[in-house]
């Protein structure tokens, strides 16, 4: 999955963010060798004593070694988690019983590495090729040259990157009842995109002090609106996983429910970090050279205006005119009416931006091939479409499919 | 929908078939000028008397203006039916109150033109771009010019593609109960084919004489395991339909009941023609350098079967190393996982040809690179996956995903 040299992508940020320091969590990377050519692979880090960690996982129904591990973990440990070991190169999905204790091996190791108590402390987390074992040697004999000290939150970033051209990475700071608190968050993931908890991992850290059920509530509603809402090829990995650690080293009042409002600020920060890490990941999505958001509304409930969403997302037709800089509506109708949700053809309306294309069930009066032209070659794009009358909506985001997607997937093995 | 200069296909049949003579189906074709270069763009069928019809048509939401029509139409004549108008170049979809009008006015001229009582007696099909309404105006004028004559099958074909590089023909003979019976089918489609009923129109013509009732159980039976058991790129047209229409010219004995015994042959013959006409719009597919027959066993159902085989033939990352000749069983692996089927990972098995690549849930011992990579070269592939302990199975057609199919639909409207 190292792919062909990469060019970064031309929708990828200007540089990577500066992020906050998390007391309480230390890293370290290493090279495992789990490809050909050199590169670092192999990301373990370290969390305070007390830190509590909730996740969510692909729905891939295949599911891989690591994110059968961590849902395990979590649940056994009830959140208490002390240090996570992910490696890139290898998804160690679909291998069966060696690829369970391939990676319960790779975890003893990291443990003693770490000087925590065992296996059953840590979580993992793997990306790369499907079908391959775990190689615990390799991780083995890596641990044991890894230095853990402050996170350099780049070079973490880039441990974990396999088809990406850009390490990802987004933070805040927010205050919980007076008290400040900070996160910090890297992902990756390029392609088979399309989470719904994708081969996308991301790790959320904060040094506030909350409890296993408020994190895992907070993140389960926050990954609704980000990375449950990009889709650059329909493909769901089998080892997607979203989680987040708090440290608990900012010291806050206890919060035992995740609806207290001494928690919307918090709430607000960790869904513009989770938001920002999605659409970076777009961003660099295979191939991509724009950017599209959209806009569903008028749906009979906000499900079924993101299964339209979705399905203007993944069709192939209206992503290559849209890589053709082509705004061709009649392809979005399409792709409303074979949603296969509640819909009135009389209400349907579609927008690039600002501009009508279709109103009321039929082609917009002030159609304007030229300005529509003129919009369609800006790299980000805002199509918004109302499918009847009801209340529901949703915004997902997407890319373009280009014939880059299809040289990067057709010519080589990842 | 002309597209740019259409290569022929390279999985396209060597020559377009003999077809049987159909008693009692005359045909003309005309140019209405539909195109902006010049091509025959209709064609106009006129059928004796007493013939009848049975449709089925897409599911897309949206619809169109034509399939609105032949739905009501066979369903207030029961299925009686004089003759049909078919054009490619308007897809006469999401064009409104407007839309309807110019396809009733369209009808009404047709009618006149071969003599029968009027739109009433007359269907309509239309293919090509969403949201134009259909010049009434060119499509009157080029009816004038029109002289009906014995079905010249090949202009036939040829008169109704889009975006086609090769028409499309399929004809059967066979016996019912003891009478010689013969049929002959035409379609179009390349792009936009995902049915459940595509931009794909079929017509079936048989000299059987059968009922409304039995021609539509017949003809929704076997679209199950032809058309709807074809895709191209996911995406359903507003306008796909198969119509099935018997002129009554082969005298038999009436049958009452599809599922009567004396049917047998006629519904084998009948299913050859679908499923032929099928798979050549898949050789026909946009950009398609491979035709890939997928097989899936060992499900909860034959419904979660295709609902599998499915999102495997429509997986992007699967089609693009199919593309690539890349023999990717973990991209298979991954969308077994993602179709949100029940499947048993630990009984997942993937097959190229007789080439096992997984069994139960690993990768298979006697993988072997070099002889998939042998049988990745051929143009026609067989994959076959087990996903567990069911009875349930299907058999999904598709073609590979290349940069040929990106370039067709993003450099121009279509």
């Amino acid at each position: 999955m190292s792919g062909p040299a990469a060019r970064v992508s031309p929708l990828a940020p200007k540089r990577f963010p500066d992020l906050p320091a998390i007391a309480g969590v230390e890293a370290g990377i290493g090279r495992a060798g789990l490809y050909k050519h050199e590169r670092p692979d192999l990301l373990l880090m370290r969390f305070a004593a007390g830190a509590r960690a909730a996740g969510v996982f692909t729905t891939n129904a295949v599911g891989s070694a690591p994110t059968d591990w961590c849902k395990q973990a979590l649940s056994a440990g009830r959140g208490s988690v002390r240090g996570i070991l992910v490696n890139a190169g290898c998804a160690n999905s679909f291998t069966g019983p060696a690829g369970d204790a391939a990676c319960k091996r790779a975890l003893e190791a990291a443990a003693a590495q770490i000087g925590v108590g065992g296996a059953r402390e840590m979580l993992a987390a793997s990306t790369g090729v499907i079908g391959v074992v775990l190689d615990a040697d390799k991780i083995e004999g890596a641990l044991a040259g890894i230095e853990l000290g402050p996170v350099r939150w780049p070079e973490a970033a880039s441990a974990i990157m396999t088809t990406d051209t850009f390490a990802k990475g987004a933070g805040a700071t927010c205050e919980i009842d007076g008290v400040k608190v900070s996160l910090a968050g890297i992902a990756k993931g390029s392609g088979m995109i399309a989470p719904n908890m994708a081969t996308m991992l991301a790790f959320v850290f904060t040094d506030a002090a909350l409890s296993t059920p408020v994190l895992k509530s907070l993140l389960r509603a926050e990954t609704e609106a980000s990375f449950n809402s990009i889709t650059v090829d329909g493909d769901r990995s089998t080892n997607d996983c979203v989680l987040l650690f708090a440290t608990g080293q900012a010291k806050i009042p206890p919060i035992a429910d995740a609806k207290d409002a001494r928690l919307d600020s918090f709430r607000a920060a960790l869904g513009q970090v989770l938001r920002d890490l999605a659409i970076q990941i777009v961003r660099d999505g295979e191939g991509a050279t724009k950017l599209v958001a959209v806009n569903v509304d008028g749906a009979a409930s906000d499900a079924s205006a993101k299964a339209i969403a979705r399905t203007i997302c993944e069709s192939p037709l209206v992503k290559t005119a849209i890589a053709g800089g082509d705004a061709n509506w009649g392809r979005i109708v399409m792709a409303i009416g074979r949603a296969d949700q509640p819909i009135r053809r009389e209400m349907i309306s579609v927008r690039f931006g600002d501009l009508f294309a279709a109103r009321d069930g039929m082609i917009a009066t002030e159609y304007d091939e030229g300005a529509m032209s003129a919009y369609m070659k800006r790299d980000e794009l805002e199509i918004s479409v109302t499918v009847g009358g009801g209340s529901g909506r949703a915004r997902m985001y997407t890319c373009d499919l280009t014939k880059r997607y299809v040289e990067i997937n057709g010519d080589y093995r990842s």
